[in-house]
This record gives C-alpha cells, structure tokens and sequence, in this order.
C-alpha cells in the first residue's frame, strides 16, 4: 500500500508572484509546505502533536524540479506524499499541477526530526509517520548535493538582515526567505530573462533573528549548454547556512522574433 | 444609492502571520487590496482597463483602525466599497471580518490615477469609478497627517536594499514592504509585546528597486497613557518616501496573571 496522498487547491494571488506575474520559488515553498501541514494536520500527526513529543520537523534539503512556474490567477493543485523513511530520515514529495492536470513542478525533499531542547536530531517515531502510511525502507532515495562554490568563481554578494517577519510561528526563519536571498544575489536583468528549471538546496545551519547573512551566487562558465548558477548562503562565523544549485533556460520572446 | 460592496473570503496561512501567529499588516494590506481588485476587474474596471487609457491607479495613505488582528488559521472576510471621489482623489474602504461577523479592521485610504508616461496626477475618468456606484463628492473625508518626527527624537534606524522580489507585477514596489520597512526598525522586544491598534501611512515618493532606504522610527515619551510611534522611510537623497503613526496597547497576559 502505498503512501496518502493530500492535495488542496489554491488560486495565486498578486501578492505570490514577481515583476513578470509569474509565482515566486519562496511562495511555492510556502504553499507546498501548507500542503503537508493541512495533511499532517488531518492525520493528526501536525505540528503541535509533534511539538508535544519534545521534537519538531526540520528539512535539510528540497530539489525542485520545474517544467513552468504558475502565473497570477491560475488555480493550481498543490500534492504531498510521505513517500517513505527509515531511522533517521523521511522522503517526502510533493506535486503542483495547473488547471488542466499538467505538472508544473515536481519536489522532493528530505526530513529529519530535532528534539527541541537538544537541537539533536532523533529516531523518527513511528507513531507520527503511522498514520501517512510511509513506506518504511532501508535506505531513503539519494539527493544529489548542490555544486559548491570554489575559490575559482567570481562572485556577486548581497547581505542581508534577518527581519522581525521572517521570523514564522515556530520561532525560525522561514525557510522560504532562503530562496528569496538566494536568488536575489542574481541581477534583475538575468532573473528575468531567464526561467529556473530546477533549484537544489541543502541547509545546513540555522539563521537567528537579526544575524546578518551573505548570499554568494556565481553563474558557472565551463558548462557547455546549460545556465547554471550556484550559491551559497554563509553566517558571520563563515559558517555555510545554505547552499544551492539553480538551472536556467533563455526566455524566448517569441513576439519578438516573428 | 450607495457604493457598491464586494466581499470575498480568505483563510489565513502560516505564511501570511508572524512569530505569535498573527497576520502581519503587509499581508492584511496585500488581502485588502486583492479584494479591491477582485471588485474591480469584476466591474470591467480592472487594473488592464485602467492601463489601457494610459493610468494607473496609486494609493496615498492608508489609515487602519485595528480592533484584533486575526491569527493563522482564521478565515476572514474582507469587504470594500468605493466610497467617493472628486476630480482628484477617490476614498476608499475596507472591512476585514472574523467568522463570527466582528469587525477585526477597518481601512479608510485616498487613491490618485497618475498618468503613466508622466507620471503626473490627472483628473479621475469618470467611466473607470462609475460602475463602483463611488458617490460624486465636493471633499472627500480627510485624513489626519501622521505625527512628523523632530531634531530632538531618538531614533531607531535600519536600512534596506529595495530587492528583485520586492517588485510586483506593475513594475512598482509592492506597497506591503513599506509597511515591514516600519515595523521592523523596532525591536522584537517591543512587536511581541503589543497589539498594533492603527496605523496612518501616507506615501509621498516611490522608491526603485536597489534604493537603499532607511527606516527610522520613535517611541513618543510626551504622550501620556498611550503608546505611539512615529516612523520616516527616507531614501538615499534625504527625500521622505514614507511617513507614517501607529498606536500600540500593551499585551496583557491573563494567564501570568491568574
């Protein structure tokens, strides 16, 4: 038997999309992560359930896969799965369709559970992932790690501040503000004249309230026929808080060509 | 006759509420004028018409009375009609309702059509407020200026880079980051431990996307048995962007109380 899976609807409003209409990678991963409180929530397995053990959710990495980003008014489907687990970690997918049934992204991500006191990471119990009827196997499927940064690249630096409001109901940043500082390091001519086709990014460290942080990006010149970029998100220790690899194509303006 | 009313509904997201799980005024601002919109394009009267004949629609203040603001998970109504207008300026108002019907918010704001290419006021078309019912007046209600701030106030400032994703489908800054800009420049201390009960925010010149501005605000030590703030966004040639008031109560904790 396979795990459940939860799907909801939502329609993109302006205040979810970017200078070209189109919805912004951090709002998709607020949606998305919406999606699977709403179905751990119906499972009662949510996030004050799990908060009661002494332990909450935490996701190291998510690698997106995107055939188009939805636009301002579409109504698209948002589905999650616990696809499967072992000891440590859960694999965890996630599905966003158009109005017409076809995928516009595909998300696969990795969990682990963090006692709260100890900021360790703990066994996943059982009883919390019971009831999404994951599959518990040996070995969880692999993520690729993003390309790092060498000393090689060149690279283009924005800082940033962590705000009051990015702070969520949880007491953390807000995952999604990663992907906002992330790609915020890229010129505005390149993020619009370009769409992402896949983003792979690995948290490694945790960003505090009023930290400031340094988003590094570098687009990658050896690959032939690819628009690559990488970054990394770094702590004023260096520590590495994030780090991520995005993939590009051209934007044809086919009005222009005809 | 009066103005015509438009509703709709929202359901509040983790995403749309700060670290106590309440919705933050950025997100309320974004709700209210989706619903705005919503009315409008439903009327024939949408942003594209107005577009069409060479304006846009641009807010000059806001003024926001805040009996509670709603928490993560709530539904909410949010409701707006367009009250009247003149030849210059049209007053419009929104309501934002709990699912028991009490009034949660309640927004009085001033709008101007600019013309595009100059980027001047003109004089409303009658054919693009017609259709809201919006009663023809001499004077529309006025609005109090907030408080200015003086020489002799103690700061507290932040800056800001104005970001790639701050930008919206118009082109313009998103006019809910100017609220974050305000809010943020005091301290978390302070936002967590009381209940923002209005806020007047009157916009004076627009910023661009990697202005540096800088948020400065006071806490009013001269006003006896209320808590009042005053704010100034400032851009980089010393000219005011934003000036705005806002009026806090303590937040009582019953249960330390008990």
């Amino acid at each position: 038997m396979g795990a459940k899976i939860f799907s909801e609807k939502h329609q993109i409003t302006f205040y979810e999309t970017d200078v070209t209409n189109t919805v912004t990678p951090a709002m998709l991963v607020n949606m998305i992560i919406l999606a699977s409180e709403d179905q751990t929530d119906s499972l009662g397995v949510g996030a004050k359930a799990v908060a009661d053990l002494g332990i909450g959710w935490v996701v190291t990495q998510y690698k997106m896969d995107i055939t188009r980003l939805p636009k301002q008014g579409e109504t698209i489907e948002v589905s999650t799965q616990a696809t499967c687990y072992n000891r440590y970690f859960a694999f965890r997918e996630f599905w966003v369709h158009d109005s017409e049934g076809h995928e516009c992204v595909h998300v696969e991500s990795i969990w682990v559970t963090m006692n709260h006191e100890t900021r360790k990471i703990v066994t996943i119990p059982e009883r919390i992932i019971a009831p999404s009827h994951s599959e518990k196997v040996k070995m969880i499927p692999r993520l690729s790690r993003p390309k790092k940064l060498t000393e090689a690249d060149q690279l283009m630096t924005k800082q940033y501040r962590v705000r009051y409001f990015d702070i969520d109901g949880n007491g953390h940043v807000n995952n999604s503000r990663y992907f906002d500082w992330l790609l915020d390091a890229l010129p505005m001519s390149f993020l619009t004249r370009h769409n992402l086709t896949s983003i792979n990014i690995r948290f490694e460290n945790e960003v505090q309230y009023h930290h400031i942080v340094t988003s590094e990006a570098t687009l990658m010149t050896d690959i032939p026929d690819s628009i690559v970029t990488k970054h990394r998100i770094t702590m004023e220790n260096g520590d590495v808080a994030t780090e991520a690899e995005c993939h590009w194509e051209p934007i044809i303006n086919h009005s222009a060509q005809a």
